[in-house]
Protein backbone atom coordinates (compact mmCIF):
# COMPACT_ATOMS: atom_id res chain seq x y z
CA UNK A 1 0.00 0.00 0.00
CA UNK A 2 1.30 3.50 -0.49
CA UNK A 3 2.71 5.73 1.93
CA UNK A 4 1.06 9.34 2.26
CA UNK A 5 3.63 11.61 3.82
CA UNK A 6 1.86 14.21 5.06
CA UNK A 7 3.32 16.97 8.10
CA UNK A 8 1.27 19.66 9.79
CA UNK A 9 2.67 22.66 9.69
CA UNK A 10 0.45 24.94 11.47
CA UNK A 11 -2.78 23.80 13.10
CA UNK A 12 -5.18 27.00 12.55
CA UNK A 13 -7.71 25.42 14.70
CA UNK A 14 -10.74 23.08 15.27
CA UNK A 15 -14.02 23.87 14.65
CA UNK A 16 -16.06 20.65 16.91
CA UNK A 17 -15.93 17.55 17.93
CA UNK A 18 -18.08 14.23 17.19
CA UNK A 19 -19.88 11.76 19.23
CA UNK A 20 -16.45 9.64 18.47
CA UNK A 21 -14.05 12.17 19.85
CA UNK A 22 -13.17 13.14 16.27
CA UNK A 23 -12.38 16.65 15.87
CA UNK A 24 -12.52 18.90 12.74
CA UNK A 25 -9.47 20.85 12.33
CA UNK A 26 -8.61 23.52 10.08
CA UNK A 27 -4.48 23.12 9.51
CA UNK A 28 -1.62 23.82 7.72
CA UNK A 29 -0.36 20.70 5.78
CA UNK A 30 2.45 19.73 3.58
CA UNK A 31 1.35 16.51 1.52
CA UNK A 32 4.07 14.42 0.36
CA UNK A 33 6.95 17.23 1.51
CA UNK A 34 5.16 19.13 -1.43
CA UNK A 35 4.12 23.54 -0.73
CA UNK A 36 1.41 23.62 2.38
CA UNK A 37 -2.14 23.82 1.17
CA UNK A 38 -4.81 24.70 4.25
CA UNK A 39 -6.96 21.52 4.93
CA UNK A 40 -10.40 21.32 6.77
CA UNK A 41 -11.13 17.66 7.73
CA UNK A 42 -11.84 15.56 10.70
CA UNK A 43 -8.98 13.45 12.92
CA UNK A 44 -9.30 10.96 15.18
CA UNK A 45 -7.44 11.85 18.55
CA UNK A 46 -3.68 11.98 18.79
CA UNK A 47 -4.35 12.25 14.83
CA UNK A 48 -3.65 8.66 14.66
CA UNK A 49 -6.41 8.79 11.56
CA UNK A 50 -7.71 10.79 9.50
CA UNK A 51 -11.09 11.59 7.71
CA UNK A 52 -12.22 12.67 4.73
CA UNK A 53 -11.89 16.25 3.98
CA UNK A 54 -11.13 19.21 1.65
CA UNK A 55 -7.88 20.85 0.51
CA UNK A 56 -7.81 24.14 0.01
CA UNK A 57 -4.97 27.43 -1.70
CA UNK A 58 -4.55 30.24 -0.24
CA UNK A 59 -6.71 31.77 -2.97
CA UNK A 60 -9.79 29.43 -1.89
CA UNK A 61 -9.09 30.01 1.67
CA UNK A 62 -9.07 33.65 1.52
CA UNK A 63 -12.43 33.02 -1.15
CA UNK A 64 -13.92 31.34 2.00
CA UNK A 65 -13.18 34.02 4.48
CA UNK A 66 -15.01 36.85 2.48
CA UNK A 67 -17.80 34.47 1.56
CA UNK A 68 -18.39 33.77 5.34
CA UNK A 69 -17.82 36.98 6.00
CA UNK A 70 -21.04 38.26 4.19
CA UNK A 71 -23.13 35.50 4.98
CA UNK A 72 -25.35 35.84 7.56
CA UNK A 73 -25.61 32.74 8.77
CA UNK A 74 -28.33 33.02 11.17
CA UNK A 75 -30.94 33.39 8.74
CA UNK A 76 -30.25 29.71 7.71
CA UNK A 77 -31.57 28.87 10.90
CA UNK B 1 -24.74 0.09 -5.31
CA UNK B 2 -26.42 1.99 -3.04
CA UNK B 3 -28.20 5.30 -4.03
CA UNK B 4 -26.81 8.81 -2.27
CA UNK B 5 -29.83 10.97 -2.48
CA UNK B 6 -29.07 14.39 -2.37
CA UNK B 7 -30.82 17.86 -2.87
CA UNK B 8 -28.39 21.22 -2.90
CA UNK B 9 -30.75 23.41 -0.92
CA UNK B 10 -28.88 26.32 -1.97
CA UNK B 11 -25.77 27.34 -3.42
CA UNK B 12 -23.82 29.89 -1.17
CA UNK B 13 -20.83 30.73 -3.59
CA UNK B 14 -17.93 28.97 -5.44
CA UNK B 15 -14.02 29.42 -3.74
CA UNK B 16 -12.29 28.24 -7.36
CA UNK B 17 -11.79 26.46 -10.49
CA UNK B 18 -9.00 23.79 -10.84
CA UNK B 19 -7.53 23.15 -14.22
CA UNK B 20 -10.06 20.38 -15.15
CA UNK B 21 -12.86 22.32 -14.39
CA UNK B 22 -13.80 21.21 -11.57
CA UNK B 23 -14.91 24.32 -8.83
CA UNK B 24 -14.85 24.39 -5.33
CA UNK B 25 -18.66 24.98 -4.21
CA UNK B 26 -19.83 26.03 -0.93
CA UNK B 27 -23.49 24.69 -0.67
CA UNK B 28 -26.40 23.90 1.87
CA UNK B 29 -27.11 20.19 0.96
CA UNK B 30 -29.82 17.80 2.62
CA UNK B 31 -28.45 14.65 1.91
CA UNK B 32 -31.05 11.61 2.11
CA UNK B 33 -33.76 13.66 2.94
CA UNK B 34 -32.52 14.24 5.90
CA UNK B 35 -31.58 18.15 7.48
CA UNK B 36 -29.54 20.28 4.95
CA UNK B 37 -25.38 20.58 6.15
CA UNK B 38 -23.19 22.76 5.13
CA UNK B 39 -21.01 21.26 2.12
CA UNK B 40 -17.37 22.57 1.20
CA UNK B 41 -16.32 19.75 -1.64
CA UNK B 42 -15.35 20.04 -5.66
CA UNK B 43 -17.78 19.32 -8.36
CA UNK B 44 -17.72 18.30 -12.01
CA UNK B 45 -19.41 20.59 -14.48
CA UNK B 46 -23.26 20.65 -14.03
CA UNK B 47 -22.92 18.92 -10.88
CA UNK B 48 -22.99 15.50 -12.49
CA UNK B 49 -19.98 14.33 -10.16
CA UNK B 50 -18.90 15.16 -6.81
CA UNK B 51 -14.94 14.94 -5.06
CA UNK B 52 -14.21 14.73 -1.71
CA UNK B 53 -15.51 16.87 0.41
CA UNK B 54 -16.47 18.60 4.21
CA UNK B 55 -19.78 18.74 5.92
CA UNK B 56 -20.02 20.83 8.51
CA UNK B 57 -23.38 22.18 10.96
CA UNK B 58 -24.42 25.71 11.53
CA UNK B 59 -22.40 25.60 14.41
CA UNK B 60 -18.98 24.08 12.83
CA UNK B 61 -19.70 26.97 9.42
CA UNK B 62 -19.88 29.35 12.64
CA UNK B 63 -16.80 28.50 14.00
CA UNK B 64 -15.11 28.58 11.05
CA UNK B 65 -16.34 31.80 10.00
CA UNK B 66 -14.59 33.10 13.08
CA UNK B 67 -11.61 31.74 12.98
CA UNK B 68 -10.69 32.61 9.05
CA UNK B 69 -11.64 36.36 10.57
CA UNK B 70 -9.48 36.11 13.20
CA UNK B 71 -6.39 34.84 10.79
CA UNK B 72 -4.01 37.31 8.78
CA UNK B 73 -3.88 35.24 5.57
CA UNK B 74 -1.04 37.15 4.28
CA UNK B 75 1.13 35.76 7.54
CA UNK B 76 1.31 32.50 5.49
CA UNK B 77 2.55 33.73 2.65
Amino acid sequence: MAELKYEIVENLGTLGENARGWSKEVNLISWNEKEPKYDIRDWAPDHSRMGKGVTLTADELAALKDLLAGIDLDSFE
